[in-house]
């Protein structure tokens, strides 16, 4: 890999994605597979509705999240990755693998 | 690598670094060698004088990035990153792979 200088300008787009407060979080949840938003909430105690359905919405404009409607009553909503979402993991997987090294020195 | 049920809170320590705005394009810069306060700022240009010094002292805090000044008219003060700084460099590498794979759609 080379990043010249150039580069920063190139990775804005996923940047700015994934710096959004809580997004890496709710992306977290996705990649352990398909959620309601119900159990989206569940599991990020703290967020309020507001702000997850921006991120969802956010993530559904850029192609990473699908967003399926199942009829019934009531009507429930699934979020699920796309090919282009599944591809973030690596990403996550490096972030988890530097917490592991260096994860202990950072709660000093 | 396994992402278990308990794997967000342990990660969460790296993404409050890597959440704030302007923190990775920080970082990135701090990848291509060691820079002055003033270069820092030239390259990033619409950051504020505060907001960099915040994130630096943030990011010596937590151990990423060494501060060194050195004696002279004027002092000048250098910012480098210590082993653990370097060591997130695959992270970047994992979001530069995905822009160029994933990126195009992103403009969309």
């Amino acid at each position: 890999m080379k990043m010249d200088e150039t580069c920063p300008g190139k990775v804005e787009p996923i940047l700015e994605i994934l710096d959004s407060k809580w997004m890496l979080l709710v992306l977290f949840e996705l990649f352990n597979g398909t959620k309601r938003f119900g159990e989206l909430r569940r599991k990020l105690q703290s967020i309020s509705p507001k702000t997850l359905t921006d991120r969802l919405r956010l993530l559904e404009e850029k192609g990473i999240v699908t967003r399926t409607i199942y009829p019934g009553v009531p009507l429930h909503v699934e979020y699920d990755l796309t090919e282009s979402g599944k591809a973030l993991q690596p990403i996550f997987s490096a972030m988890w693998t530097w917490t592991q090294e260096h994860g202990a020195y950072l709660q000093n």
